[in-house]
């Protein structure tokens, strides 16, 4: 019988004596590596707080003393050991289990994350909530890494909590690396305190914290004691824990990038999966990375930024290339987007990659610091639309409608790899403005993808297919379901299509020749429907006094959970099918 | 003859002597209160480092060093030392200058400023343009106040610079507050400093700087003779400066607060010009900060949050009645917004009262961590719409397009107070999620406007006048430019008028009733055209079919300068004029 599977609740746990919590700590590094390697999912960071993860709600009462796990990744641990192991299986699938800590899956999860560097602010409103209501025994706890502590966010909360008489604990998981290694001055730091050569200066006694630490987190004894310690002080506390990333299986420890989320395994080995034979288009990350290199090989003035994602984004192929003209700047979104304004300001061409969802930590700078100046940042915006198994936290639903209402903004979605390089290539040659080109998680369509660079005009649009009364105006990747669909539907003459790719400003002229020429018009999008591309079209017709019926396709306003891109897309209607049928429907009325 | 007058550009006053510069200290000082009194402005923040410019523009070689001046408002002196003396007098004026630095107004202006805490990322990018340029003679300094580098963006900009190679000077301009009294560790960290408490750990030299300082930023050989070293060494560097904000002017230095920007005033005594006899309308922020407080006298769940700006927000009569209930938590929008999350997820009611323009610092906290988990926090969203005198960087004037597109949000607009104590009141009254109330900056419309409260449905908008065949649908305060419109038209009975006050959700039943009877429809904002409430009432129509003729009037697609709300609103044109021909050109259409 294994002690794991006595443990519903940590109440359980509780009930077991300090003897027994190496047993457990074997069973769950176990159970956690058996579904990950079979279902996939984030496996490094939670192997290594599988001692934390005990010793947490051994010591702590859970749930009412709250506990919030930043970012998220490393809560599978915490999930199995409370009341989840045996729905753990649907990890990150539709209507199974969310990724990441979720409000309304458990009260055991104090607060949802997703994003990093949360987990101060939040914790810090609930400590001052239970100190309103007179509560002064309730202990809160946020876990916190070395990469997402150094985020301008967390720094805030530490700033505040320090002077604040709160009753909370942050523990520092310091395993120096996110996805990617940690960089900056405070991992610098770090370092050189774990090496023993940090001067006695202490970075967070400045700050007004009860510091204690380095303290070995695969040391469960050491972990208990000093969170027994730590649980008796008052006020801003900072445990600083050393723990291994990927703790337990030795090729994760080993590869700590690629372990962070690898896909299916061998649970014995850790060897991958093998990937299918059968060649594949790239994805879009690979196409954006590779072609920066190759842009950059000719126009000295390209320099690229990525906060925190060299592996995500694939610029660390840029990186490689050119190291001293490629910036990870960490978990500092804010920073990566004003530091290109500076850039851009002084005539480089800075080509800052981050994702969709990130890019909602830089609004204010794209707005205030970029646009308002009018610098021609590039933009190259990932994981744009839909991404999958990671769900609400991290779809990049909202970034057309965000970004459209910013004057001087150019916006281009591409449909396939060669849009997305010329668009690159359009984008260093000289533009007087920023521009976002957002594309999405995932593989484009074509195997022979490198082909010579074209200029795109600014607007322009591509007439795919001429028809006699049904418009598609698609913008992005989704345009490909159009293709398939009237493949699929025997390319019947009444429909068009129409790759609009600017988003912003819209391609007028080929407006006015569709509202001229077509009855009806369809517009497809993998973004919010809310303010998003087809409302752009709404208001041109708007203003031009165009009165076709126009049907708009995309995502709904509401938050859209984790699932396959291809179940998503069904579950909001922009799949194969459902265009199919919207289509159909629309011949039956132009018939 | 005034030294001041013999200074066209810095390379004048590098020619004068060491021995000239205090009086050019003093005439520049003068200068300043001179046109401050008498045309209105940022007073204190420039007066504190007239040593600091004075000894920046002689020691370094601007502008081809290049320097940043964070937020802005301290760059008075700057302005009139470099080229702007003689039209210094139409500073903040329609078609003057602007308050704030500005990259088009002058090369002297490396990087336009407005919003706190930019400037670190902004010379980052600068000198990593150098260096790669190959240019490692050009200096470059940004200056920061301590309420504005305690904000999360400066210390990601500190992370990474502390790691860089790169030949950059950070002045620390601590005068211990930013608009109101600074917040928070770093606050209490630096006072220890100057005090000579500080335990012997620097908390920049863990971050890798070469410290120097407390220096007394009025002693202009002190600071001459520091800057100069400092600018020959190399890497990372922080200089920590001591000013008093106002100096120079003795009501200014006491009352530091009320001068930071005290409108007109006599520039001998400092007495601030009377306000007008007459009795007006209150602000619309100084009803929300009386509102609340009434509120949370009844309501023991509810607390306030402000992100550095009880004065400007009025927050501050909520810090004085339950000051255990109200959080100045300094510029820290993301903190403030999560922080307030994590209360609401403790069942409390948070009012965070953030200007419009700085909830863009917030936004992917709004969406990640507050209506992702459709937490009941109550946004109060000052200065929305034109502001006014600040300019670009402060209209609120994206809110609408970019709150609209975040699913589970309630956007209300209130007309005029009572509609803004009702909606408070309704917020506060077990909402399952959250709110966003936007109001603008300036005066409600009635001396008697503490009305009992009202419950408001959720949603439901307000019908002000029946007509024929015009409907009107106004958000928010600019309803009453539409009021006066129709007294003016003398009440022509085609047209009617709503206040729609909902912008998320629409008041849908309204909306059907008006799209069955009138034949035309105006709608009118104080935000940007592109995606905002017109947009909305554009996706209804085309949602349910409706084919009227609809004109949208709001704020165009590009950055507003500064002038008056009402230049302003001539120039954007939503203003009685404007609307008036607007109306009569629809009533000849339907007449």
């Amino acid at each position: 019988m294994k002690l794991l599977d006595t443990i519903q609740y940590p109440k359980d746990l509780r009930d077991l004596s300090e003897e027994q919590l190496p047993q457990l700590t074997r069973e769950l590094r176990e159970f956690i590596i058996d579904i990950v390697a079979a279902k996939e999912g984030h496996l490094g960071a939670s192997l290594g707080v599988v001692e934390l993860t005990i010793a947490l709600h051994y010591v702590f009462n859970t749930p009412d003393d709250k506990l919030i796990w930043d970012v998220g990744h490393q809560a599978y641990g915490h999930k199995i050991l409370t009341g989840r192991k045996s729905r753990f299986n649907t990890n990150r699938q539709l209507g199974g289990l969310s990724g990441f800590p979720k409000r309304d899956e458990s009260e055991f999860d104090a607060f949802g994350t997703g994003h990093s560097s949360t987990s101060v602010s939040a914790i810090v409103g609930m400590a001052l909530a239970a100190q309103l209501k007179g509560d002064l025994d309730r202990q809160h706890i946020a876990v916190i890494g070395d990469a997402s502590i150094a985020s301008g966010m967390a720094f805030e909360g530490l700033n505040h909590l320090g002077v604040m008489d709160a009753n909370v604990l942050i523990i520092l998981n310091d395993n120096a690396i996110g996805i990617d290694p940690s960089v900056g001055a405070l991992k610098k730091y770090l370092t050189n305190v774990k090496k023993g050569t940090a001067k006695e200066e202490n970075l967070f006694e400045s700050l007004n914290f009860t510091y204690e630490g380095p303290v070995d987190g695969h040391d469960l004894d050491a972990v208990i004691k000093v969170l027994r310690k730590m649980k008796k002080s008052k006020g801003p506390r900072l445990l600083h824990l050393i723990t291994t990333k990927g703790k337990g299986l030795k090729k994760a420890e080993e590869n700590q990038i690629v372990y962070h989320a690898p896909g299916k395994f061998d649970r014995n080995t850790g060897e991958l999966a093998k990937p299918p034979e059968a060649a594949q288009a790239p994805k879009y990350q690979d196409v954006f990375g590779h072609s920066l290199v190759e842009l950059a090989e000719k126009n000295n003035n390209i320099v690229g930024i990525t906060p925190a994602m060299p592996t995500g984004s694939s610029l660390k192929y840029m990186m490689e290339a050119f190291p001293e003209r490629a910036f990870d700047v960490g978990i500092a979104e804010q920073h990566a987007v004003t530091m290109a304004a500076g850039m851009a300001a002084e005539g480089l061409v800075p080509f800052c990659a981050i994702y969709s969802t990130f890019l909602q930590r830089a609004y204010d700078q794209l707005i205030h610091d970029v646009a308002l100046q009018n610098l021609p940042v590039v933009f190259c915006i990932d994981r744009a639309g839909l991404v999958g198994q990671d769900g609400a936290t991290h779809h990049g639903a909202y970034d057309l409608a965000f970004l459209r209402c910013i004057p001087n903004m150019l916006i281009f979605a591409p449909m396939n790899e060669m849009e997305l390089r010329n668009i690159m290539f359009t984008a260093q040659q000289g533009l007087n403005q920023p521009i976002a080109i957002r594309y999405p998680r995932g593989r484009g369509t074509s195997l022979s993808w490198r082909s010579p660079f074209e200029l795109i005009p600014i607007p322009s649009s591509r007439k795919l297919v001429e028809g006699s009364s049904i418009a598609v105006l698609s913008v992005g990747h989704p345009g490909n379901i159009v293709t398939e669909v009237l493949t699929r539907l025997g390319h019947p003459k009444e429909i068009g299509h129409f790759d609009m790719r600017f988003v912003k400003p819209l391609d007028e002229q080929q407006l006015h020749h569709i509202f001229a020429r077509y009855k009806s018009v369809v517009t497809l999008e993998d973004g919010c429907l809310t303010g998003g591309f087809g409302s752009a079209v709404l208001e041109f017709a708007n203003e031009h006094g165009y009165s076709q019926s126009i049907k708009r396709l995309g995502l709904p306003d509401s938050f859209i959970e984790q699932g396959t891109v291809e179940e998503l897309q069904e579950l909001t209607q922009i799949d194969e099918e459902a265009i199919t049928l919207c289509l159909i429907k629309l011949l039956h009325e132009v018939r």
